[in-house]
């Protein structure tokens, strides 16, 4: 069996998800997905340490064997792009502390992967999601379905690889 | 005894000092300094890692009683500040990780403190840290002469205030 942990980090809202292939079976399957938010009345460092440990646990509960990120569109300004950073680097820190391999989509590539088209609306990924993983509604919050779209864009270019550019 | 670790985060770069006052007395002093560097051949996930562990053996060892980062200058671009805003996760989630509070100041204001002018080219910044710490030689490199003056700036302030904005 091939778990995959999706990511698509935010400093306010971290979707995450774990989608799983059992072998000799086409059809992957969400085994659980949800959001970590942080509260913007707190620090900084409060809110980083919350991504941190939020995702170890996740890590810690459904043991994936490997983990992907949602790449950054960089239609972004420096203050946008600083923050991102700083939630991806706890996304990240996370990931390698617990040893797994990282790989990263561009939003273009996952879409390309999901939908057929690199420009697709949030709206097409979130129903091609619900189709893929026979889900009877729609995953919400948006980034619940992007961290679907990622695991599923990483199980599709063979997980095992390790060929993905970070 | 106030013990201060200032931080100058960088992906490739991140400078760091460990500056002291014993009580009842006005001159700091420069228990430590150095430079955290990482290999651009490297996976992200192992910069980051490099960073957050090598400032926890920092913080393991010194034991400071709070801390002070370097803020951001906005003239980046969005690629630059969003790597600079995944080292500035990883140095922030292992001062959090030990329960250190995190005050930080914006580079003209640590100019400011430490030269008289938020103008201050950076050849004056460490002329005056080496001046104010009392040191036979120009810390080097840059990077540790940026962290001892946001740490010097941190004690200047008063480091046990948390108002600090972060």
């Amino acid at each position: 069996m091939e778990t995959v942990l999706g990511i698509d980090p935010g400093l306010r809202y971290t979707g995450w998800a774990v989608v799983s292939t059992a072998a000799g079976k086409n059809t992957p399957q969400a085994l659980a997905y949800g959001v970590i938010k942080t509260n913007a009345d707190d620090m900084l460092n409060t809110r980083l340490a919350t991504i941190y440990d939020d995702l170890c646990a996740v890590i810690e509960r459904y043991q994936p064997t490997s983990c992907a990120l949602e790449g950054v569109f960089f239609g972004l300004n420096a203050k946008t792009a600083l923050s991102l950073g700083q939630a991806r680097g706890a996304a990240i820190l996370a990931t390698s502390k617990q040893g797994l391999v990282l790989g990263e989509y561009p939003p273009a590539t996952i879409k390309l992967c999901i939908v057929g088209s690199g420009q697709a609306e949030k709206e097409q990924v979130t129903y091609m999601v619900r189709q893929l993983l026979g889900l009877d509604h729609d995953p919400k919050p948006d980034h619940c379905a992007d961290a679907l779209a990622v695991a599923l864009t990483h199980l599709a270019h063979g997980s095992q690889h390790d060929s993905v550019s970070l």
